[in-house]
């Protein structure tokens, strides 16, 4: 039997293993998952015989190595910056491993021991990174085979409430980590390129500076530039590109809305409040507003950020209960951003039965023939229910299929890697349909604005 | 003859080495300055007998314990983080030791080690900090000492320019080191306490949410908060006290129009711009705006801050010729915070005749008896020229006499220190007055709304 060894396993593992599982009998594999609490995960594999829960605390190293060592193939699930502790076993012990992160520059180094020793380390196989590469790639891929010029290269992701269980002010709910919502954009300025010029978007200013967007058949939505979209041009062969741009999409009103927390200083994860255990959410607000003799904190936020009582803002703030005197905070020596964070998760926990949508849109201009056409690719994916959601399945499956396709030889790519290669994308895009996962491409009249 | 050893020599040792030098006679010393380059230190040290300068690469760890080993006592005026390298030799070879800044966390950690060898480190005994502490302390104790209850500390300082040297709109040159003056108030939130609450400000709102300060003869500046100042209350033992903030000086309007640079991202250190080498200033302001097809670059950036060409901050930004198409940028790979940097050094930087100014102002309000009274006092220096500045005398002297003090045991506190005692500023304030370094204090009527 082959040796899968899954080390982690977290909310996006369900549909991994879920499809590792469907394939065991037919592929002869082996699926062991790794973590130091494996109560859940016992219940995913649901004693089938293919599988074991394997109680490993991944620090040890002495044990993970040996785990890593009889293992055929290694998919890290772990945090981040975790990745790299595994990633150096696998090249000691020649093993192949995926995971569905941001290939660090730490990791990037390892690409030429990875070649020597034969092996692929598949990065950013999951949906963005993941499939946001996939999709575009293949478009992009297609439009260059014709010679035309592309000029324009946008795309958004997002991980949001399913329209069916949408019921809140901020049409928002954590469907993921709280705590990476909380901390979004705070890894340097937002980088891209528009019409030529580079752009380059400080935290203070990235979620006033959102963009609207239109996806059909789901309405509108909003999106604000993520990370470094800079050196895509690189790394999708767009060089010469004149505007690209990929973002994360919210539903419209939420981007100006956070920035609330933004300005406050609210988001901040640097230093602990004191005295934070048994303080009000009313007394929190207050640490980051200007002392007033006579002004409640309800006007003294107004005051300070330019807001009136009549906006969409405003309500937002009520119904998290921003302003409550009666609950509390219960993290001692909490950070700004815990503290947010906890009191965000009172209000935007999903409900039994709720549901999660994945949205992601991509949008092509380019030049033939000195005409312009514009192309719009979307993927929206509703999730099943808490277990299966949707962005476990978009995280979970183009892994899940690259580690077989890997297994199986039929992607054969060596050393330190990110999906954006026909060989790789093809197979994984088109297994993903049969899965629901699947893109409507439109040939968009071209609109002289753009 | 008695080695006092100074490692490091930059903008503010003329007058340290000018009263070192003044006595050295008198009270048998020998003044060793320690730096890479020694040039400007040699035209300082004039070829007085009791002096040398010497050529030693500071991070030559076997060359600078040796001098340290063979010195009475060490001066270190390297740049601040590099202090910790010099206090462990001094650990080592038992060797009393001053510096002007700020006490690190890992200082700190050496005040047992420091005990036990029965040496002193002192700290924060330049200006700000250093001057501020000894100064408010002697008012502290002497409010304390009546039984009186002190329910307000605010203290302020700047390094500004001279009145008579003040000819540009932002009533601003750097006097002192630009790079600090680019990137102060980023190292985390400003926390202070007023009226018993605690006050955290992020840095996107550090600069906004500045306050009027009045200083008796010398007319209205602006104080912006500064660090962390809830600390002070357990330093200055007033852990009961309602409002204690420490914060900068400037003159008024300067603080709204640094904010430009703050809300467009302008002071950002931590990544480099793209092509950055002959960019023009234009272009550089561009990057942090939005694309637009018709829109101006300046258009652009009064849409984005809300400032209308009326205002001061749009005049004081044409000043500086931020929107220049003609000049450029003549560093390659630089940061954003660079960039400013290189930009505003072409408009703010001294003439030869110009001299600096220091202005330090502080607000006591004590009870006593069920009445309330207030105490200002300020401190106003002006340099002489751009050797022997006002920076350079407030920073330079209370280190000067404090090294003189401790060699002469004096000053014979021990461990890892700052001046906060009456024993060590005492004779410092005292002597302080000889050099026309002194406070005025004045008893002001209170007035019910502070």
């Amino acid at each position: 039997m082959r040796k899968i060894l899954i080390i982690g396993s977290g909310k996006s593992s369900s549909y991994l293993i879920k499809y590792l599982l469907s394939k065991s009998e037919k592929e002869n594999l082996f699926i062991i998952i790794a973590d130091k609490y494996i109560a859940k995960t016992k219940a995913l594999l649901n004693n089938h015989s293919n599988s074991k829960a394997l109680k490993l605390d991944v620090f040890d190293n002495v044990s993970r190595a040996k785990e890593i060592l009889a293992a055929d193939i290694v998919i890290s699930m772990l945090p981040a910056r975790f990745h790299l502790m595994v990633a150096k076993d696998c090249i000691k012990h020649s093993k192949n491993m995926l995971t569905a992160s941001y290939i660090s520059d730490e990791m990037l180094a390892l690409n030429n021991k990875a070649i020597e020793k034969d092996i692929v380390i598949m990065n950013e196989i999951g949906l963005d990174p993941g499939i946001d590469h996939m999709s575009a790639m293949k478009v992009i891929d297609h439009i260059k085979e014709k010679n035309a010029k592309i000029t324009l290269f946008e795309s958004y992701t997002g991980g949001l409430i399913a329209p069916e269980s949408d019921n809140n002010l901020w049409n928002y709910k954590f469907t993921w980590n709280p705590r990476n919502v909380v901390l979004a954009g705070q890894g340097g300025p937002a980088k891209f390129v528009q019409q030529g010029h580079n752009k380059y978007i400080p935290y203070n200013k990235l979620f006033k500076r959102n963009q609207k967007l239109e996806v059909k058949n789901y309405g509108s939505f909003e999106g604000y530039a993520n990370r470094d979209s800079l050196k895509y041009r690189e790394i999708y062969g767009l060089e010469d590109i004149k505007t690209l741009c990929r973002g994360t999409i919210r539903k419209v009103g939420f981007s100006e809305s956070w920035d609330v927390f933004v300005q406050l200083g609210m988001t901040d994860d640097s230093y602990t409040i004191e005295n934070s255990m048994d303080m009000t959410f009313r007394d929190f607000v207050d640490l980051f507003l200007p002392y007033s003799a006579k002004d409640k904190v309800e006007l003294k936020l107004q005051k300070l950020l330019n807001i009136s009582e009549s906006e969409p803002i405003w309500s937002k703030l009520l119904e998290i209960d921003l302003f409550s005197s009666q609950k509390t905070i219960t993290i001692d020596k909490a950070t700004p951003a815990q503290i947010l964070e906890f009191i965000l998760c009172k209000s935007w926990t999903l409900d039994p039965n709720d549901k999660d949508m994945i949205v992601m849109t991509h949008k092509f201009i380019y030049e033939l023939n000195n005409k312009k056409y514009q192309i719009d690719s979307n993927m929206v994916c509703i999730g099943e229910d808490q277990t299966y959601t949707a962005m476990a399945k978009t995280v979970g499956l183009p892994l899940a299929i690259a580690t077989l396709a890997i297994l199986n030889s039929k992607i054969t790519v060596k050393g330190v890697q990110l999906p954006v290669n026909k060989a790789i994308y093809n197979p994984i895009l088109k297994e993903l349909i049969d899965y629901g996962i699947e893109f409507n491409e439109y040939e968009i009249p071209f609109q002289t604005q753009n």
